[in-house]
């Protein structure tokens, strides 16, 4: 069988993007694993499956996942490369594209200047939503490392846990040290994404985030919508940001709770690819 | 621009090839250090770019490039792959196939089982071809490292410098903390590679190699070679040898001083591809 796929990759985050609707694709999690190898295979950090609608009012369906083979939710920068995908590759004319994901039905819609604008859903912000343990809801947190270190940190769930702290200097902030002691912290029972945003003024922040089980990565997409939120709700920012990750830009944007949080950012095509499986 | 282009490798020594015959072809080092991002661009070890043959007798020409942009020499994994896709890419009906390089003319065979045979050229023993400071020449050089280690090492050049020793157990071999002492050791000026050889039997080794400038490695074809030249002359091997690696399985051949090494493996394609340049 040859399948052709398109290699994308939103500020670094990169995918393996299958047209699923005018091929026949069906793939075991051993041929995702041996697809994800980056040396015998193609590499990604994520395969992005694009399937016919199953649901009525909806354009697609699609499935995100990891090169484990093991399927996973939602990726803010997966979404922007699956709306460029499907309009560059003519499976839609749609600006706006009402889209079934593992996580519910999102709407990326493509702008005029190429960028991609994802609603990220509403972020969650009672302990108990993320979940975090506390005994009252509060905006800042103390929390102590097991280093003895007494942060204090703004916790966001943006459909997996971020705790989110301000620093004074992302560059030299311990994100090697703290991150893991963070994201393995025992009030966090589902562990935690660790968030370190320095705030340059009130409509920019430049930010790193060391993920769960991965470490610190260039860009995370719902990290930066936990950080924006987590900035307002303290008195920091206002409704609409620029966020500098070491992947590039994002725009994240958030009238406040009750209402969805707003991602606009990057969809880059690399190259068109055909394998033979 | 739109330049096709071909995935493979050799025992995980991964390859973006080139078809610079039928495709004009000018890439600077900028393009290739971004072609060669595994997140933003296609992703490799070495790019291998096919030419029109400059030279009277030869079929093709090829370079191969590093991810940083810079011109490399020899690279027996390239050469297979270099070989396999010609041939399979129409580009020649020949099994045998007289190409140019950077190190000069090599003839790379294509043998009825879908492996590639290359020659690799003959070795250098002496010394001061490695280089390597030594009183005389020997068989064994007592080594000693900073950290006090006594080693006994057998050199070797593969066009390249290797320093091979015999270890009871590749597996436990101290290969993370030897291979830097060896590698930068100061009698050999030009650094060089350090091979971990176990012999099996008389025709069967199993090989790690810490690469100079790049660490260990799945797979290193030279360091194959200099290891299997390195056990005949110890009078451990006979004069056909396979050579199991982490990334696979090589055959090496040498008839002794004066004849070249001969080294047969294996040469994948993983995908086709075309980018936007």
């Amino acid at each position: 069988m040859i399948l052709n796929f398109s290699k994308m990759h939103g500020l670094g985050n990169d995918f393996m993007v299958i047209d699923g609707v005018r091929q026949r694709v069906r793939l075991s999690a051993a041929q995702i694993r041996q697809l994800g190898d980056r040396h015998t295979g193609v590499g990604f950090d994520q395969l992005l499956l694009v399937e016919e609608p199953a649901l009525p009012d909806t354009d697609f369906r699609y499935r995100i996942f990891n090169s484990d083979g093991g399927e996973v939710e939602q990726c803010g920068n997966g979404a922007r490369c699956f709306a460029r995908f499907v309009f560059d590759q003519g499976l839609t004319d749609k600006h706006a594209i009402r889209v079934e994901t593992a996580k519910g039905i999102i709407t990326p819609v493509l702008t005029d200047n190429g960028l991609v604008t994802v609603d990220m859903g509403q972020p969650r912000l009672l302990p108990v939503e993320i979940p975090f343990e506390a005994d009252a809801d509060a905006v800042i947190h103390p929390l102590t490392l097991p280093d003895g270190a007494e942060l204090g940190v703004t916790v966001v769930s943006m459909g997996n846990p971020h705790a989110v702290q301000v620093v004074d200097d992302v560059n030299t902030a311990p994100v090697a040290t703290h991150g893991p002691q963070i994201e393995q912290h025992a009030r966090f029972p589902q562990r935690v994404n660790a968030g370190f945003m320095q705030v340059l003024n009130r409509q920019e922040i430049a930010l790193r985030v060391y993920e769960r089980g991965a470490g610190e990565t260039l860009a995370c997409g719902t990290g930066a919508c936990a950080a924006v939120v987590a900035g307002i709700r303290r008195g920091l920012l206002d409704a609409a940001v620029t966020v500098h990750t070491r992947g590039g830009d994002l725009r994240i944007e958030w009238a406040g709770p009750g209402q969805p949080v707003r991602m606009t950012g990057p969809a880059v095509t690399v190259y068109q690819g055909s394998i033979t499986l």
